[in-house]
C-alpha cells in the first residue's frame, strides 16, 4: 500500500518539501462529518513552529480543501487537501544532493529511488508531509467525537525531564487541545523548553517520548491476527518522522514484572466491566477492552543538527564532513505530538468504521 | 485484512486451539523453492514445550501441505499447511466460558465476537498459532538464504537477567538457529532457566525481551509513510502473542540521547556505503541502509498463571476469584523467540518480492 | 491479492485437482451465523457431474470443516473449509506435462510459474476449486437470506438454445434453487440435455449464457469509482473457469439503443422509487438502484474435448497432435450455474459488511 | 478499495465536476520515467469534446502536476496531478438536486451519501473524471512502450455502424494514436459521424462498442483465481461510465461455438508459442498467452438526452417529467476510447510492476 493507510477508510499522502504542494486524499469517509474549518486550522497551529524552539521555517499552512466537502459536510467522496508549499529556501539543500544527512533518509532514498527523489528539504520524506496528516486527523477528531472518543497527547519526557503522567484522562485531554507545548506539568513544561534552548545553542539537538491516551473506545475492536489495535496502531506511528520505539500500557516494563503483577484483573463496576488496573494499555490480545488506549512512543533527537558530522561524498566517492546551513528543529518531540494524536485518530476512525459501517459517524451517539 | 499479514505475498492464519487444525496459507510464493521438510521440523522443534520451563501439550506439530507444492518445490500457487490439533484436554477451560482470563483475550473475543468465539484454550487467540507460523517462517527462511540474507532473534533479557549483544552477527545467527534456548550466553542462559523455574514453583510467571537481528539486506527497502520497515515489521510483531513493545536500534535509549550522538555517521568501507555506529538499527527513514536491522521487542510475562486472580463471571453477574488449572507456560519468551524470527523472515520475503517481483528467489546469489 | 478475493470479508482459495485436498478460508465473516450443513450439501449437489452431460469423476466432496465454527455457528474467526481430492487418475495427465491443451491454461502455468506447476489435471485451474467456492456461497446465500436477499442463476442459452426469461424474479429463484439442470423452461431444458449429448457423442463441447439475478438489495450499494457493483461481480465472475464475457442488464444489445430507449425512467410506488424498466441491470453509475440486479455471463465451451487438436510438445520443441483421453464435461455450463450464484453472493455479502459492518448479519430482517 | 485501482502500482481518483479540481494520485512508480509532457496533452485532446459530436463545455484541462516528478522524471513517490475545474455551469444543474436524471448515477449517489453527495453536473460521477485518468495512462503508456507494449481502441460499432476489425495490429494501434474519432476504417468514420449528428438533432443519444487491443505482452501475465488479466480489466474497465459489458475475444459469440471451434490451437513459430486462432483474445486461463490481448466493451447511449422523460421529484414526492437543460454529448464511444486504452495501460502496466517490480520499467528492452 506503501503511501495509503486504512482498510475502510484510506489515506494517501503525496507531496514533497519543495514540490508545488503537499497533501492527502482521504477515501471512505463518512458522508455528512461538518468541516470544521476553525478545527482543522486549530490542530494545525499546535504542529507550527514555535519560536526559538524550531525551524525558522514560515509554514503559514493554509488548507486547500479540492473534493469530497460540499455545504460544509463530507459528501462521502473522496476528499483531497492540498497545502501549497511556501518558503522554501532549495538552495539551502544544495549540498544533500551528493552528501547524505546521517540520520536522515537521504541516503536510503537515493538507494531506493535510483538517485531520482527530489533531495531538496528532504523531498518526501521532510517532516512537513505530517501537517496534512493533522489536517487529516483534525477530521477524524471530529468523526470519533460524535461517538464519544476523545484522545490526546503529551510530551511524556524530553531530554531527560518527565512530564507527570496522566491523572484524569477527560481533563488532561481537554486540556491538551489548547497546548501548543503539549505537557501536563508547567514546571516539567518549563525545564523541557530551556533543555531544548540550551541544544540549540550547542547546535545538537534532543528527542523524548510521547504518550497518547485514548477514551470513550468500546471493547471489541481490533483484529486477530494481524490487524490488533496494537499493530494497527504501531504500524501507523512508525510513520512519524523519528519515531523508533512504540509500547502499549507499560509496555517494555512488563517485560521485568511477574504475570501476577502483570494482569489487570476484571472487575464489574455498575454493570460495566472494568479492570482494576491498567498495565496492558486498554488492548488484551490486541483488542480494545474498553479502558483507556495508552500508548508511548520514543522520538530520537531530530538528526538535522548544525555540528559538523562524518559523511560520505557521492560526488567524489571519498568520505567527508558535512555542515549543515538551512533551518532546523532542535527537538521535534513537541510538534510531533499532535501528529501522534492525529494519526491516532485517523486509525480509530478506520477500526469504528470497519466494525459499524462507514456511515456510523452520521449519528451522535455512543457506539 | 484482518488474518492476513503482506503485500505482496500474503500469509492467512486460521483455526483454533481446540478445533480440527489449524494452519496457515501462503500465496504469492516465488514458484520453484525447494521444500525443506526438515528445516521445518527443526523449526518447529525450537518453538516447541521445553520440560518443566513449558506447558505440558505435547505438541509433536505434525505439517500436512495440502497444496501448492509438486516434487518437493513450490509451485507458486497458494500453499496450505495444516496442522492437526491432538491432546486437546478441552475440559480444562470449562469454566473459563464465563470468567475471562486477566491478561488474555477471553473478555474481548467475547465482546468483539458477541460471545460466539471458542473461548477453549484460547481459541484463535491462542499461542499455539504461532505453529504455523513458523512453519511458513521456513520457508521464508528458504528463499531469504538463496539471497543472501540470514537472521536470528535471542532472549535479551528473561526476569531481569541480560544475555550478551550479538558481537558477530553472522556467527551468532548461526549459533541461535541450533539452540532451544536462545540465549547466546550460556551462563546467563542457565540463570535464565532458574528464573523461569522459580517463579514456576510459586505459580508464577515471566516475560522477557527479544532481539532480533537480520544480516544481507540491501539498502533500499521499505516505502516511507506507511509502509515502511519499521511499520511492517512493528505490524507483523504485535501479532506476537504478549508483545507489548517495539524499538529498532536503540529505541527508547534514544529519545534520551542528542543527535549528535544518536546520527550514526555515513563512510565508505571498501567502495560500500556503511554507517560507524549503528543506534538506529539499519533504519533510516523507514528504509534499510544495508546495516544489520536490529530490533527489540517486550514479551509480558504469560498471563496464565496458577495463582488466584480477580475476575468478573458473566454466568451470575458478580465478582469472583479464578483459579486456572491447565497446562500453562511459566514463559514464553524462550518459544516465541523463533516465532519472531518466522514472523521476521515473512517480512522480509515479501518486501524484497514487492522490489523485485515475486520470482527473485527463482535464482541464488545477491540482490 | 492473487488467490484472495473480498474487501471486509475475504475468500482465499487454495488447492489443486490431484493434491491432497481443495478448499477455502473464509475471513471477516459474521459471527453467529448458522452453519446449515444440508444447505452446503444441497448446493454441491447442484455442482456435481451429472450422468451423461459431465464428466465420469465422481466427486462426494465431503465438507471438512477446520476452523472458524463452534456450536454450528460461525465464531467469526477464520473459517477453513477443505474437501479432500479422492477418485484421482493422475496418470491420465501424463501426456499433459508438455503437450498444453488449447484453450486450457496448461501453458499459461507454464510461462507464469516457470514450469513448476501442477499439471495433474489442470492443477490449480481445475474447474474443481469450483467446489469450495460453492460451499463459501452457500454461507454466503444463509447471511443474505437474514437480510431479504435472495438470488439464483439459470442457464439463458445453451448450444443454441434458449431459456424463458426471468418472469416472477422470486418464484424462480425459488425454482433455481432445487434444479440440478437450472432451466426455467422444461421445453428448452430437453433440448439443451439433448444438445449436449449430441456434443459429447462427436466427441466436442458446447458453451452457453448463464443468467443471473439478485432481489431484496437495497439501493446505493457499490463504489464508484473502482469498486462498482459492476466491477466487482465482473471481478469474480471472471475467476469462474470458462467465462469470456460479461453484461449487465441489456448489456450489449444497450450498444444498439438511442438514449430515449435505454434509460429506465424512475417512479414512485408506494412510496418507494422504482424504475418503470430494468435495462440497466439494477445498476446506474455502478451502485444499485434497488430493482432486481441481473447479469448474463458468456461460458465458452469446455476446451477439453477426445477430438484430436493441434498443439506443440516442449520435449521435443515440435507441433503435435493431441488427442485427450481421461474424463471430461461435454459443457459446463450448467454446473455453472451455481458457481456463478455462489460467487455473486459471496461478493454482495462483502459489500453489504462494507457498508453496514461485519456484524450486519446478526440479527434478521431488512437492511 | 473505493476510489483506488490497482496492486503494486496504484491509483486513487478524486474530484467532482464543478469542484476547484479534479485529479488522481499515482503511487508505486517507476522511478526515472520521463514525463513526456505533451504524450499527456496529446491523449487529454483526443478525449476532448469534438465540434457538434460532443457537449459545448471548454475542458482545457491543464494538467497541473503537484508531487511525484523531479527534473522532468518520476521520481517513485507519490505523483498527484490536478486539473483545476473550469467553464462551470453549475446553475444548469438545479432541478437535478431533486430530480434524479434517469440512467444516471443521481438517485443511487443521493441513496449511498445520504443527500450529501455534490449533485452539479455529476459531482463524482461526472465523465469529467476520466479526464485525470487519461493523463494517468499516458504515463503508464510510456512506461509499458519501454517494455515493447504497446495498445489503442478503436470504436467497434456506434448507431448499428461497424468498424472494420484489426487488420495489422502495429500499425493499426500506431493511426488510432492519432485519430481524434478512433475509427479504422473512414467511410464508417463519416457514417458514425453522421448518425450521432442525426441523433443530436432529435434530442437523443446513442451507444457504441469498442475494441482494444495490446500487443508485445509477453505469456504468463495474471493470476488464477481472482486477478485474472480478465478480472482485473473488467473490473477496471467498469469504471467508465455508460460500460454496461466486457467480452474477451470471441466474448458472448464464444458461447454459440463447439469446443473443436473455440480452441485456439498451439504451434511453435520462429522456436515461441503461437496460437493458430485468437479466439479466446489472447488469455488462456485468466492469463496472458503471448497474443494480441482483445477486448470488447458495451457503450451504452448517453443517459443525457434532451427528449422529456418520466421520473421523481423528491421534493414534492410525486413523479414528474424531466427536460434536461445543460451541455450533453449526444455519444461519448468515441472520446471514451482513449480512455479504454489508458485505464488498460494503468491495469497492465500494475501487472507488469507485480511480476518483476516496480523497477523494472527502468530499463528499455523487452521483458
Amino acid at each position: 500500500m506503501k503511501n495509503t493507510i486504512g482498510s475502510h477508510v484510506t489515506l494517501t499522502i503525496f507531496g514533497e518539501s519543495h514540490g508545488p504542494s503537499i497533501g492527502v486524499v482521504l477515501d471512505g469517509l463518512c458522508p455528512g462529518l461538518p468541516i470544521e474549518t476553525e478545527r482543522i486550522e486549530h490542530l494545525l497551529s499546535l504542529r507550527r513552529p514555535q519560536g526559538k524552539l524550531s525551524t525558522a521555517r514560515r509554514e503559514p499552512d493554509p488548507v486547500q480543501i479540492q473534493s469530497g466537502v460540499f455545504n460544509a459536510h463530507t459528501t462521502g467522496t473522496p476528499l483531497c487537501l492540498l497545502i501549497p508549499n511556501e518558503d522554501t529556501h532549495s538552495a539551502d539543500y544544495s549540498q544533500l544532493k551528493d552528501k547524505p544527512r546521517p540520520g536522515h533518509a537521504d541516503y536510503t532514498a537515493r538507494a531506493k529511488y535510483h538517485g531520482f527523489s527530489d533531495y531538496r528539504g528532504g523531498g518526501h520524506f521532510s517532516g512537513r508531509l505530517t501537517a496534512p496528516l493533522v489536517a487529516a486527523g483534525a477530521i477524524a477528531m471530529t468523526a470519533l467525537s460524535r461517538k464519544g472518543i476523545t484522545l490526546g497527547t503529551h510530551v511524556l519526557k524530553c531530554a531527560g525531564i518527565a512530564d507527570r503522567p496522566f491523572h484524569d484522562y477527560a481533563e488532561d485531554i481537554q486540556s491538551l487541545d489548547q497546548k501548543s507545548f503539549a505537557v501536563l506539568d508547567e514546571d516539567a513544561a518549563a525545564q523541557m523548553r530551556s533543555a531544548i534552548s540550551s541544544a540549540a545553542e550547542e547546535g545538537d539537538s534532543v528527542g523524548g517520548v510521547l504518550q497518547t491516551a485514548v477514551i470513550g473506545l468500546p471493547a471489541g475492536l481490533g483484529e486477530p491476527w494481524f490487524d490488533s489495535l496494537e499493530s494497527l496502531l504501531s504500524h501507523a506511528m512508525f510513520s512519524i518522522p523519528a519515531v523508533k520505539g512504540i509500547e502499549f500500557g507499560d509496555g517494555f516494563a512488563l517485560a521485568e514484572c511477574k504475570g501476577s503483577q502483570a494482569n489487570d484483573a476484571f472487575r464489574f463496576e455498575q454493570g460495566r466491566v472494568v479492570t482494576a488496573t491498567n498495565h496492558n494499555g486498554g488492548v488484551n490480545g490486541g483488542i480494545s477492552n474498553g479502558m483507556p488506549l495508552v500508548f508511548q512512543t520514543a522520538i530520537k533527537p531530530t538528526p538535522s543538527i548544525y555540528l559538523p558530522q562524518d559523511t560520505v561524498d557521492f560526488s567524489t566517492g571519498e568520505n567527508t564532513v558535512l555542515e549543515i546551513g538551512g533551518r532546523h528543529d532542535p527537538a521535534i518531540v513537541h510538534r510531533a505530538a499532535v501528529v501522534q494524536t492525529a494519526l491516532t485518530a485517523f486509525v480509530l476512525m478506520d477500526v469504528v468504521a470497519g466494525r459499524w459501517g462507514t456511515d456510523v459517524f452520521l449519528q451522535e451517539g455512543p457506539l
